[in-house]
C-alpha cells in the first residue's frame, strides 16, 4: 500500500513562489465577464527550471494542451515561465485556437526574455468559444509589473472558475542540511459551470532534480494524488499539472534523497488534490475510499473509483445512510477479481459486513458516524493482497442545479 | 448499425398472459412495508416452456440468481413457473438465503405440480436482510387460486418496488399464417431507493422455440434493448430476464421465421427497457444516444454509455443547456477511437459542431429543442463506420434526494 504518512520539516503558509527564484502575478484581462476579476497568472522561473508535466488523456485535447507539449519536447524540458487564463478554454477551437494558444506562449517569452518554447501555455473556462489574444497581450504588460514572490495567492485566483476558493501550499523540507521547498497552486471543481472545464495544477520547487528524475517523481505522485480524485469521473479537455524544478536552493536531488523531495512533492500534490474535492461542486463531504484485498493494483483502483464515481453511493453519503449494499453491489460490478464469501464493508470504524454475513445492527452506528464532513469507507474485496485510496465528494441536489443552469 | 424498425402485426395492450397456455397473479405476502401492498408474482405455463434467461453480471449474485441459474441448467431449459417477490432482495443472505430462494422454488413446484427445478425465482427489494420464507410459504395458496390468464396487470404491479408506474407490453405477429403473440413485465427504475435494486424482466411466447435459437434470439435482443439503458450506469445484485416459449400457438419458429420472431421479441423488450428508463428516478426526459462514426462495435457502445452516464451531460440535458463542450469531452474521454477534427455533434437536428469548427450560433434554436420530453443527441466520433444506440433519462435533484433519503 502507498503510504501518505509523509516526513517533511513543516508545511508552511506559501504557495507557488514559496520556493526561491519564482515569481508570479495574478491580473484583470477582461476574459471572465466579471469586471476586474483575475483571470491572467503568470509564473516565471529566474533561471531555466528543469521541467515535468501530465496532461489530459482525452483525446479532445485543447489548443494549450498541444502547444505546452510541443515546448516540452522543444526546449529540452528547459522552462522559464508559464502563463494562464481562466474564462475561455480555448479547445474546440480548431487551427485558430491553436495559433492563440502559441502567440499566448510568444507574447510571454518576448516579456520575460526567454525563447517562445520555454513557455509553457494553460487554459481553463469556457470550451469552442474563441480567446481574445488581444485581451491577453493589453494584460501582460500589468502582470510583468505585478510579479512578485508575494504575488503567488493573486495566480492561486486568477486561475480559478466558479471553485469556491483557491487552492494553494507549500512545504519546506530538510536535505543534506539545506532548506528545499516545494510550492503548489490547483484549480477545479469537477467540470464546474456548464461548458467550463478543467482541473490545472502547477507545482514549483526549488531543488535541482535531473530531468528523468522529475519525470518519474511527477508520474509516480500524480498516479497518488490528483489521478486519485474525482468529482463527477469526468475527464476535461484541458487537465494538467506542470512541475518546474529550477535549482535555486542550490541542492540537488539524488537517489539518496529521492525518497524525501517526493514524499515534499506528493505533500504539495495531495493537498492542493483534496481541495479540489472538499470545493467539488456542491461538496459537503470529503470521502476516502479504500479498497484492500485485490487481486491486483490495477483491480484495486478500477474498483475504488468505481466506488467513488458511483452516484448511490454518493447519494447514500449526502443522506447519512450507511448503505453498504451498494458499496457491495458495486465492487460486484466493477469487473474486477471479487469474493463475495470473504468480502468486507467498513465505513469509518464499523464493520458492516464482513465474510458473506450483514451486521445490519452496527447500521445506527454507522448512521451517526456518517453525520463528519470528512469520511472513510473501505471494502475489502477478499480477492488478494493489493490496495488502492481514491478522494471523492457526495452528491447532492446542489450539484445538479449548478450542472443544469442555462449557459444560453 | 441495428435497426429498430420492426415488421409486427400489431402492438396491442396486454402482458405475460397474452400469449396463450400462461397465467398470472400478484398477490400480497406482507414482504413489502406497506400492508396489502402486492409483492409476489407468480407466472405459470400450461405445459414445461422452453426458457433462456440472462442474468447479472455483478459478481455479488443474489440467491435467487444462483439457484435460477442452476435449475436453468438441471431442467434443461425446461420451465413450467417463475415465482417472484419484491421488497427484498435475498441478496447478501449467505447460505441461509440460498436456502431460502431453494424453497421459494420448491413451494412453487409443489403447488404448480413440477419439478422444483422447473421453476425460475427472482426476487427485488432490500439488500443483506433475511427473506422470510414463510409469508411466501402463507401467500402461495392465495396465489395460486388467483391465477388468470387475466392476472398480467397484478403481476406487474407485484414487482414493482418505487417503479413509478407498472411496465407491460405485448405485440402479435403472424407468422406461416398464425398468430405468434410475445408479451412481457418488467421493473426497475435505477436502484431505486435506499437499499432497493434490480431490473427484472419476464417475458413469454407462445411460439415453439428452439432452446438454442432461443437463447440466440434473447440474447441479440437483450444487446439493444435491457443492455442498451442506463439510469444511473449501476448493475445490480439481482438483474436479471427470463423468457419462456411454451408452444402453445402450435406455430415452431424456424430460420425462415427468426427474423420475424426476434423483431416481436425486440419491440416487446425495447418497451420495457425503455419504460424503466421513463420510469427512472427523477427522470423528466427519455434522452436517445446515438453514436456514429466508430472505430469498432464495441468502442460505439463505449463511448454511447460513457455519454449516456455522464453527470455532466445528464443535467446539461436537465437543465435545457445544449452544452455539445460536454458530449466532445465525454467521447474524447471514453478510451475510444476519436478524431477531434472530423468529429460532429448533433442535438435532435441541429449540428453544433462538426468537423472541428463550433456552430455556437445554433445553440438557442438547440436549447428549444430541448425543451421536448423524448430528446435525441448523435456524436460521431470520426474514427470509422460503426454505431450504437443507448437510452438514459436525464439527472435531477430528485434522483438525489430519492437516493439521499435516510434508510436508518
Amino acid at each position: 500500500m502507498t503510504t501518505h504518512t509523509v516526513q517533511v520539516t513543516e508545511m508552511i503558509a506559501g504557495g507557488v513562489t514559496t520556493p526561491k527564484g519564482f515569481k508570479a502575478a495574478g491580473v484583470s484581462a477582461g476574459i471572465k465577464k466579471k469586471a476586474g476579476a483575475l483571470d491572467l497568472a503568470l509564473l516565471v522561473s529566474d533561471r531555466p527550471a528543469t521541467a515535468s508535466a501530465v496532461f489530459t488523456t482525452n483525446r479532445a485535447q485543447a489548443a494549450p494542451v498541444l502547444v505546452s507539449r510541443e515546448h516540452l519536447a522543444a526546449s529540452g524540458g528547459q522552462i522559464r515561465a508559464i502563463i494562464a487564463n481562466a474564462g475561455c478554454a480555448n479547445a474546440c477551437t480548431g487551427a485558430e485556437g491553436l495559433q492563440v494558444a502559441k502567440q499566448m506562449a510568444s507574447l510571454a517569452a518576448n516579456a520575460v526574455g526567454c525563447p517562445a518554447d520555454q513557455v509553457l501555455v494553460a487554459s481553463t473556462g469556457v470550451i469552442g468559444v474563441a480567446l481574445n489574444i488581444g485581451k491577453i497581450e493589453r494584460a501582460l504588460p500589468a502582470a510583468m509589473a505585478a510579479l512578485g514572490t508575494d504575488q503567488g495567492a493573486n495566480a492561486a485566483h486568477a486561475i480559478m472558475t466558479t471553485d469556491p476558493f483557491p487552492k494553494e501550499t507549500a512545504v519546506r523540507v530538510t536535505i543534506d542540511g539545506h532548506d528545499v521547498f516545494v510550492g503548489g497552486m490547483a484549480k477545479g471543481s469537477g467540470m464546474i459551470e456548464p461548458m467550463m472545464a478543467t482541473m490545472l495544477g502547477f507545482v514549483t520547487t526549488d531543488a535541482a532534480v535531473p530531468k528523468a528524475m522529475l519525470d518519474r517523481a511527477l508520474s509516480e505522485v500524480v498516479n497518488d494524488t490528483f489521478n486519485a480524485i474525482t468529482v463527477d469521473g469526468e475527464c476535461s479537455t484541458n487537465d494538467c499539472v506542470m512541475l518546474l524544478a529550477n535549482g535555486a536552493s542550490a541542492v540537488t536531488i539524488t537517489d539518496a534523497s529521492y525518497a524525501a523531495f517526493t514524499d515534499a512533492l506528493r505533500t504539495v500534490c495531495l493537498k492542493l488534490a483534496l481541495g479540489i474535492v472538499r470545493g467539488g461542486e456542491g461538496a459537503t463531504k470529503l470521502i476516502t475510499v479504500t479498497v484492500t484485498g485485490a487481486a491486483t493494483t490495477a483491480d484495486a483502483r478500477t474498483a475504488a473509483k468505481a466506488i467513488a464515481n458511483s452516484p448511490l453511493v454518493k447519494t447514500a453519503i449526502h443522506g447519512g445512510d450507511p448503505n453498504w449494499g451498494r458499496l457491495i453491489a458495486v465492487a460486484g460490478r466493477a469487473g474486477v477479481a471479487f469474493e463475495l464469501e470473504r468480502a468486507r464493508v467498513t465505513i469509518g470504524p464499523i464493520v458492516l459486513f464482513s465474510d458473506g454475513t450483514p451486521f445490519d445492527d452496527a447500521a445506527p452506528e454507522a448512521a451517526a458516524y456518517l453525520k463528519n464532513d470528512d469520511i472513510l469507507v473501505a471494502v475489502d474485496l477478499g480477492a488478494g493482497r493489493d490496495t488502492s485510496t481514491v478522494w471523492t465528494c457526495d452528491l447532492t441536489a446542489e450539484y445538479v442545479r449548478i450542472n443544469a443552469e442555462y449557459r444560453t
